[in-house]
């Protein structure tokens, strides 16, 4: 897969992605990784892409033909355009798993108050939203976007178990998690994580998930209710 | 208001924070910004934070001590210690605003797969979870947070209206804004925003949010109406 990032800051990237798993990806040529600057397609010398809206109201806009220039010059047959964007589809690892099918994500990010909506119209595929928050532009749900898919991607994690045994995968939120010492300021690990009793420690951990699912993320609960009812 | 990163990256900080709003709300002084190496709190020459879980399982998890440690090291009266957590409270914006009250904010990010439990239970204040999706680790959401922060303290934004007229904050999606040229492609700008009118621009401005948000989310849109009802 190859991810481009069109952004008014490119040197910011990858920045956190050149790391870890995502970084290593990309030295291993699981992933590509590409930064490209709108202000290059800017139309004056001096690299104006954003202008007051029309009708008033707070703020500058980015400008339709600057972003579907840059769009169009790295967009190929098989790429999908994702603007970030406050109104988009609201971003969750299923949306990752779709995303991590493709060849190629043109992932464009939105700075100032948004993007002329006919550059949407023209050339966006997808709008995503990281979540109900209001942020400086849209590098870091960019940046965001693209971790959850690339260690989605075949190859990135060493071991596969991990992709699938955590929070979200399986619709339930992670169970509590000890290593060493057995005993730190007093608190001990619990017994039955140290009893080398493997159906035991299964079914603790999954009566924990169970029991912090339903505290803390009753619409996550409800979900996976109505999923085992479907499967029984 | 200061905001503490502990990570196993401090030097991806302050990364995109350091550019755009938040950068000059930095140099401003309207927000201190620190990152701590959580490996400078190991408990061994070599820098080792991490180990096995008890019971079994893939990967590797933080220790408590060295989490516990850097924490200490920087947390004061007034201080809200917060980890990066997919099982945390799911981050809005007025959880956002929230934070925007305190003092002091340490958000510790998670790494590989977890945190040993007893870290959470004696120096965690809250988990705080981006949404329902896996990332390699915890630094984006620290960054995100503290993004969406930093944009409410007071002095940040230049215009104040911009902060108030936004999608989220008045729980209605962005109405579409265009700007210079009238014509782009063939696709014209709506003429009532060109008309000078601003109650009619007021109404279109408010069915288009209307609208938008009925047909992308319909979860917000009945927040919404309850939210109008209450308020008749």
């Amino acid at each position: 897969m190859r991810i481009d990032v069109l952004t008014l800051f490119p040197e910011l990237f990858p920045g956190p992605l050149g790391e870890s798993i995502t970084g290593r990806a990309a030295e291993r040529n699981l992933v590509e990784l590409g930064a490209v600057n709108i202000r290059d397609f800017a139309l004056d010398a001096r690299g104006t892409v954003d202008e007051k809206p029309y009708g008033g109201g707070p703020g500058m806009l980015m400008m339709a033909e600057p972003v579907v220039s840059a769009i169009e010059s790295v967009r190929k047959e098989g790429s999908l355009v994702i603007l970030t964007s406050p109104r988009g589809r609201v971003f969750n690892q299923q949306l990752a798993q779709e995303l991590a099918q493709k060849e190629h994500l043109v992932i464009v990010t939105g700075h100032y108050e948004g993007v002329d909506e006919r550059a949407i119209e023209l050339a966006v595929d997808m709008e995503i939203s990281l979540g109900d928050f209001v942020l400086t532009s849209g590098i870091l749900p960019a940046m965001t976007i693209a971790d959850a898919v690339i260690r989605l991607l075949p190859g990135v994690l060493g071991d596969d178990a991990s992709s699938v045994d955590e929070s979200h995968s399986g619709y339930l939120l992670e169970y509590p998690q000890y290593t060493r010492p057995t005993e730190f300021r007093g608190l001990r690990v619990p017994e039955v994580l140290m009893s080398g009793d493997h159906g035991r420690i299964a079914s603790f951990r999954q009566r924990e998930r169970e029991k912090l699912t339903r505290a803390r993320r009753p619409d996550m609960w409800e979900n996976f209710m109505s999923q085992t009812e479907k499967e029984v």
